[in-house]
């Protein structure tokens, strides 16, 4: 069986685009798409997404805004090699363009200051925390095994352009982290949301969106819920999986 | 007309626990409620509330704790006359003890690693904000004209045993200086609750607890929602109230 073989190829329901995705390695999940949607209401123009995986982020962000320019970073080959497949299949190229590289080689891959938003779904484990095979792709794309939190925001501040935006999806275990770190770095956080699986229940995911030089002042926005008591998704999520 | 004549007696419809308010000066509202039962969850021993206004936080925690003292501190000497009577009024003196003086001068007051538990109401809005009055006691309770959100945690993190916990509440927009100063003074965030009015609506309030060395793991609680659609409070509102 070739890797082709393993793989699936699924209709996003948006916009006629399609992703390839490895059947058992590394599969976009829903915080991909909440990531592209919080990034989409803020009309950028040149977006990177850092820790791109199989390219979906920069895929939904095609259909999502008039970004002239959306670029992809990878540093898992393979990985790399879906998602430009991905692209071509859905005909992005050259507005969508996925590089395999080092996020902590950006800087000289893209340029300072070459972009008005970085977006990144990062790996949400902690090094050190759980059980890891450094060799699985879903290891590396789910723990700080290739690069830190710290790395992803240091990495963007430098990438951004006066002005410009970082949106991260994360864990609400790491919040700390990351408002620190985002302010240890000149990205001052700007907006929050929770995401709870249901009405009542901890959030599991949160959205986070910082200014480059920006003054303080959080913008806690209101909690999005998932799903429906009965195991439906909400209006809102629906909204956010259909809206172009 | 004197001083006295302006202030009314309110029950706070726990234990026949009462408290006296200024008609027109400072008044407690529902973050102070939402506060005092937040921190009686951990189950406190040695408890100061800084920032203590009216005394209504450590009154009620006289209420919704076994804690064998319960101090509370207040800079400004007529609202500080006030928790004194009130405290004599419910006979709580002298497991509550309310001091007037500058929170800046805590440590001596009450010395180093005192308390396991830190509870603070401080005021919300940032020094340089807003329309003040500095000889206006509201205006003292609201904006940080005595003292600054850093002040709170760093004379905190003095005052605080080891493993000792602070618990603050405060508007959403200032989470990301919360987060910040605690870090800094090595009291690690490890609970937030958003509080918002009703369903649906960006929270107004935030609760925050951090452990004075604490290891890095935020638990981020369901959101509390204050009211119902048609106005009513909601069932965990109305517990809240009445737990003790």
């Amino acid at each position: 069986m070739t890797e082709i073989s393993e793989e699936t190829i699924e209709d996003l329901q948006l916009n006629g685009l399609r992703i390839i995705q490895k059947k058992h390695g590394f599969r976009f999940g829903v915080d991909a798409v909440l990531l592209s949607d919080f990034a989409a209401r803020t009309k950028p123009r040149k977006i990177l997404d850092l820790c791109t995986g199989n390219g979906i982020v920069p895929i939904l962000l095609s259909a999502k805004t008039d970004a002239e320019k959306i670029c992809g970073l990878e540093i898992q080959p393979h990985i790399c090699d879906t998602a430009l497949r991905s692209v071509a299949l859905n005909g992005l190229y050259p507005r969508v363009e996925i590089t395999c590289g080092d996020l902590k080689d950006a800087v000289d891959i893209y340029g300072q200051s070459a972009f008005d938003t970085v977006t990144c779904n990062p790996p949400y484990m902690k090094r050190g925390t759980g059980l890891i095979n450094p060799a699985d792709e879903k290891s590396i794309a789910r723990h700080e095994i290739m690069c830190t939190l710290e790395d992803v925001i240091r990495v963007s501040a430098q990438l951004l352009a006066p002005a410009g935006r970082l949106l991260m999806v994360h864990r609400p275990s790491r919040l700390t982290d990351i408002i620190c770190e985002m302010r240890k770095y000149k990205i001052e956080p700007k907006e929050l949301r929770l995401v709870s699986p249901s009405l009542g229940k901890p959030p599991n995911l949160i959205l986070v969106s910082g200014i480059k030089n920006g003054g303080a002042e959080l913008r806690v926005l209101p909690e999005l819920i998932l799903f429906n008591a009965d195991g439906s998704e909400t209006e809102e999520l629906k909204e956010i999986y259909n809206r172009s």
